[in-house]
């Protein structure tokens, strides 16, 4: 499904008829997405008792950005509101210099991040890392022993990391509701009616998925590699992933706010995309990329961990390529790449869910929207001319 | 049913099997009612940006304290596992004197206090009052147009808060899974799947409800008539319970943290007994009612309010001898008052959940447990002597 970029204004919110089974779905994403804990259910993952991490702020006037477009020209809000955006915050040399959001929408609500939550996840795969508690090159099953005889063993912690592992998970068409990326959301919780043809839970659904080519043969975008990652953090940890995350992460970037993760019938976590902040909280995760992973003069994150994303020798690219991906460079850790010599990567989440980290202007850029199509590629392209906009406004 | 008072340990909390539909019953109560957001569906109530309420700690060795009961006298720790107890804290004198957790739970972790949340409803209409917004002896609708022609109409906010209303509800035996009591788990969103003969949702269910005698002709205890308070207060504040609740009183009294409030399917806020708070911050909402409404030397509630429960002209008295009711002397403003005179009063919910004041000896006191049985005598008068015999160590 496709919008077409409009110069009217989107309907306001409505909850108004709004259910735990309908959320997902345009009219009632807006209110959906950020009101999750009210229509799924979630785990808290707790910011701690620290100091929160201020943002100095430094209002720029960007009223008078012009986006062109093939309908004419938009100023910024006028696109902002175009793409549906619910909320949006630019931090350039580490000042809030712009914040705007949608009707409705508060700048201390937690927005549902889709699978920019694969983002959130891998710095918590990074941390682990660090701790040498995971090796990016064991293999999965030396964590989960449950993965042991399943399409999964073999796989390497890399391979999911690059969405590289070997099993067969239909995700190419968001507007087919049997395809498995859209039966994940009745299966890992963010809507309550599950078929009852569709697998019970998350986990058992990873131990049945069928196999599919070899481990590391290809790019190519399954949700549910993720989530092997959030069992593997379970699992290394002794803690519940909400827990272990709080633990190695929220509760040491001074985020402002506790953030949510949908979780399945069994306690799950659905770590690929169930995870809620709010915008300003996305821009510390994003800063937290952009400082190499340092907050404050506290290393959160190994740099070397935050660098490497930037790096391939070649076969991700490829990769990338040979699945008729465009737009982005490569996907790496769960990160989209852009431009890995400008340094311009992003988080990604359908419904337009993103944070830009961009090392050339340094600037992180979050925003959450709900597009009326979980892919909707017009709103996509525009989307990301306004983002590549403001940018542009700092290079200058 | 009603489990013996034992000198054996309770099984710790378990997870596992734990699901959405089975979390208020026994094994997995505890693990659930400590883990609600995670099986049920909640609205955040925000403690907003301010500082926390700081409680001196002076820990007091109350290890040495003996309480007598037919089966042996028990120390301090073994009564309060006797009794299922989750968490316990003690603040006397304004100071942090004892606190106490049960395996696995945390004292920073939400825990449902069930009918508790009356209390805390009660304080919501009082800051109300105190605005001019609500009206005691007004009629039910004048604020809720929807109840007119209903069994409600007639009823004033007044008879609401002293379980007065003439509606038909039957909550006299929670082993009744037939019972309206019982019935309640389900339509109002602590549970997940809902009998298709069951109603929809609470809203629908209040307009719906049988007229049973006349207004104010009696004390009965009946949950859902709380919720009609909750209905009130979004209609004269225009803003959703949990919002109301925050700006009112969660982001006024230096709470730790947010708390969780159950929403049923179509949003509506369990206000009779979904809300979720940890033990300290119900010990604080305790102490702003034992310090008559103030904060910090702000009146957060007039301080007529929180005088006001402890005044009757005997009617109140009349009507809860009269039900066959003991143990108290009566029920008003949605507490159970102990001793008038004495200023001791306690709110108090089902599974051992608890805070009582106690203005004799300055203390509050905050439990909260997971007994096997909703309702549990042996377990409701030892955990009752418990707290009594820590109380009488203050007044020697």
């Amino acid at each position: 499904m496709h919008t077409t970029v409009s110069h009217v204004r989107p309907e306001p919110m409505r909850r108004e008829g709004c259910t735990s089974d309908n959320w997902t779905e345009p009219p009632w994403n807006r209110w959906g997405f950020s009101h999750v804990r009210e229509l799924a259910h979630t785990a808290r993952i707790s910011r701690g008792s620290g100091p929160v991490w201020h943002l100095p702020e430094s209002f720029r006037d960007l009223g008078a950005m012009r986006i062109p477009h093939s309908s004419g020209e938009f100023g910024l809000v006028a696109a902002l509101e175009a793409v549906y955006t619910d909320a949006f915050v630019v931090v350039h040399d580490g000042v809030l210099v712009y914040e705007w959001y949608g009707e409705g929408i508060r700048h201390d609500q937690n927005h549902l991040v889709m699978s920019v939550s694969k983002s959130f996840t891998s710095a918590l795969v990074g941390a682990l890392v660090g701790e040498g508690l995971v090796d990016t090159e064991a293999n999965v099953e030396a964590y989960v022993p449950e993965l042991r005889g399943t399409a999964w063993e073999g796989a390497t912690v890399q391979h999911c990391l690059d969405m590289a592992a070997a099993v067969q998970f239909d995700e190419d068409d968001y507007d087919n509701p049997e395809s498995d990326g859209v039966r994940l959301e009745q299966v890992s919780g963010y809507l309550t009616h599950r078929r009852d043809d569709y697998p019970t839970d998350t986990a058992s659904w990873i131990l049945s998925l069928p196999p599919q080519g070899e481990h590391g043969d290809r790019f190519q975008y399954r949700s549910i590699i993720t989530d092997v990652l959030g069992w593997i953090a379970e699992s290394v940890t002794g803690m519940r992933f909400a827990d272990a995350y709080a633990d190695r992460i929220w509760s040491r970037i001074g985020a402002e706010h506790d953030a949510d993760i949908i979780v399945d019938a069994k306690g799950f976590p659905t770590v690929e995309g169930g995870i809620c902040v709010t915008a300003r909280d996305l821009a510390r995760f994003g800063l937290l990329h952009l400082q190499r992973g340092a907050v404050n003069g506290v290393q959160v994150l190994p740099a070397e961990w935050t660098d490497r994303v930037l790096r391939d020798d070649g076969t991700r690219r490829a990769h990338f390529a040979a699945g008729g991906n465009v737009g982005h460079e490569y996907y790496r850790d769960c990160w989209w790449v852009f431009d890995a010599a400008r340094g311009l990567y992003a988080g990604h989440g359908i419904n337009g869910q993103h944070v830009f980290v961009d090392r050339s202007t340094n600037t992180v850029i979050a925003q959450q929207s709900t597009w009326p199509a979980r892919l909707d590629l017009p709103l996509l392209e525009f989307g990301t001319a306004v983002v590549k906009a403001v940018l542009d406004s700092f290079s200058r």
